[in-house]
């Protein structure tokens, strides 16, 4: 945790309501930080479903290969998560540790190992010492309580300047059901600390492919469209698990992706992904401003994307954004070097409203005092338009300051 | 040019012979700066045969497009080049300004304009006024003299703190023959200032088929290999230039890649290309160390430089080494990052001669004392070991410092 909170922070705080058949628990193991939570136990009734979705890294984390592992099986009972140790790059060590843990999870809940679900956020490296905190999961699980979801949310940071919460009500059939989510992360990655934890809840009765269609599909324009600087976790784990317990008050239990009452649900889970993933990005290490890229008129929308994050992880973008410096001749080599179809001679380019490049050259109404105003607010609209088709997409991101090289400098020594 | 020269700039630079076929001009045509040289021209004689590389963008600049349609001729009579504005993103207006600088440097040095090559770098998007500097060409034709080489290097600067100069002798058959080379660049890619160029002449007699294998070839492991900010500029050229006056003195001609007399000239030409390629690197914006990258135990050649790259690439390996942070597990997240075949368990990690991981654990003979006292060198080495196949390759960068942030996040406004 860090002294001073971004300047890009939420204002106000969601309050998090209490998930039926969601019981949390958090404690002080000093794994590594003194004087705070750095463990959490998320506890989930009889007939929980679970999806999830992890770093494409080669070199993943023990937590993430156990998790994988034990996705096939669709249910969840337990969710541990430690911070101050990732847990990753650990080698035979790693995989005891994930193992460990484990069965003292399935021993305190009363469930098989293969319903217990692991997440580790800190240093790579370092073994991970499971004497320290094993012993803790008996008395967490027995009083685990439903108003845990704010200290959850603190209990799995690690650089990040504020905890991320998001939450919704949205009618399933014609029961009202909740989802809560928690994200940790401080630039997308970092992986001294590894990067982007998120954990969602719903008393929603989902079935398990179900759930994973939802959340595959819905990372893609959320988790899998923010960037702080281009460098991927071994770590990132995105877990969402459906209790099931709103079918109790009549929700109807939903057994097939295109089940049109799943609708709002849906939307409602996909506010949910952006809304956190734009929180991390809003904490992206020594963030100043969030940066929105939205590439129109590219040959696909696959190969829109590929061009936004060219231009998002592109370190010429980024600085002179901080440097508050319209600076769209980089944007043009960003597009250039991204690979994808582009013909220069058609480009358009707008930062806001104000186009400042068209048809390949500068555009001659353009105005320096217009953009050089509008570069100074936190929040900053790129748009490319390509000229070629109908393929579109918008990543985030945000700039690239001195502190980001301060943080990332420092940090480890 | 900066006022402050990088710490990484050479000691000494070469005393640049005259290569015969090749006279030089300079100018102060005041396209941008003042009170510096920032115009160029090289007068071939008849003869020359030249090859080309160029940036890989979809969004090139007009010269780059210019001196692409050339190439196929093969033949070159006058190279122009002027710092302070790239030409790029110029749209048509940009085709008019090559199309009229081509016109008066062709008259100046009495050949055709298919003979003619040119370079820009400096500002992106503002149109270049030929009328500021194409009336200068005649008369620096007219003058241009052998011994020219050093202000020829100072006239293409930006944002360089030092001119990059390259010059070896060397035996053609049984005749000495020389080649010069020039680079600019600092960052690998500043692309405002139009990034890295570089202009190699040599009096040796090569056919242009020839010539164009030998630049080809040898870029892979030297300008291809180096990298600042993974921003890839719009107008990257590098021309390389054979008078063939030293047939007259007995040097033979050759005709075809595969004439084993041109070994020595390969070893000196490959040589001259590293050289000037690092000498881009150590003026880095803001470097404060070079960084090589070797990766070995790939599947493949090209899957070790795409792992190498990735390493060189990472914001947050840039940072650590900037920090003198031995931060091996930032290295473990760029090798899984980079998509390639990798294995995290047979995975060695070196920094200089330490072994700080092995078999994907940290190493437990690894000492933090002497890696930290290794990382305050200037010159850092990391090898990643993937333990997988035998393709190996090497890449050099430089650290990512503040100074980096800055020089970028302030330039334009």
């Amino acid at each position: 945790m860090s002294e001073t909170v971004s300047p890009l922070a939420p204002k106000k705080q969601p309050r998090m309501p209490a998930i039926e058949g969601v019981r949390i628990a958090t404690a002080q193991a000093g794994i590594k930080y003194k004087g705070r939570t750095d463990l959490l136990a998320m506890v989930f009734d009889e007939g929980t479903t679970v999806a999830g979705v992890f770093t494409r890294s080669k070199c993943p984390s023990a937590p993430v290969d156990f998790c994988r592992q034990n996705l096939a099986g669709g249910r969840a009972r337990a969710l541990i998560v430690n911070s101050g140790n990732a847990n990753a790059f650990t080698g035979k060590r790693g995989r005891e540790s994930t193992a460990l843990t484990a069965k003292a999870a399935a021993k305190a809940a009363g469930c098989g190992e293969g319903e217990v679900f692991l997440a580790s956020t800190g240093v790579i490296g370092e073994p991970l010492d499971t004497t320290k905190f094993a012993h803790l999961l008996d008395g967490m699980v027995a009083g685990a309580g439903a108003d845990g979801w704010a200290e959850a949310g603190r209990a799995i940071m690690t650089t990040d300047t504020y905890p991320k919460y998001a939450t919704a009500r949205v009618l399933l059939g014609e029961t009202e059901v909740t989802i809560n989510g928690i994200a940790k992360g401080a630039g997308m990655i970092a992986p001294d600390m590894a990067t982007m934890l998120s954990f969602i809840a719903t008393d929603a009765p989902i079935d398990a492919p179900v759930l994973q269609d939802l959340l595959s599909k819905g990372t893609g324009k959320t988790f899998n469209a923010v960037t702080v600087d281009s460098d991927t976790s071994t770590s990132d784990t995105l877990i969402l698990f459906a209790t099931g317990a709103a079918a109790r008050r009549g929700a109807p239990r939903i057994t097939e992706a295109k089940d049109t009452r799943l609708s709002a649900f849906r939307r409602a889970l996909n506010r949910i992904l952006k809304n956190l993933a734009l929180q991390v990005v809003r904490d992206g290490e020594g963030a100043r401003k969030q940066v929105e890229v939205t590439v129109t008129g590219a040959k696909s929308a696959r190969s829109a994307k590929r061009v936004a994050l060219s231009i998002a992880n592109s370190p010429l973008v980024k600085t002179a954004v901080a440097g508050e410096d319209a600076n769209w001749g980089r944007i043009v080599m960003a597009v250039g070097k991204a690979g994808e179809p582009a013909d220069r001679d058609l480009l358009g380019i707008w930062f806001g409203d104000i186009r400042v490049a068209h048809e390949g050259e500068r555009d001659p109404a353009y105005s320096e005092a217009a953009t050089s105003a509008y570069m100074k607010r936190d929040e900053i609209a790129i748009r490319v338009d390509l000229g070629l088709g109908r393929g579109k997409a918008t990543v985030w991101t945000c700039d690239l300051t001195k502190e980001y090289v301060a943080i990332n400098g420092d940090y480890r020594s």
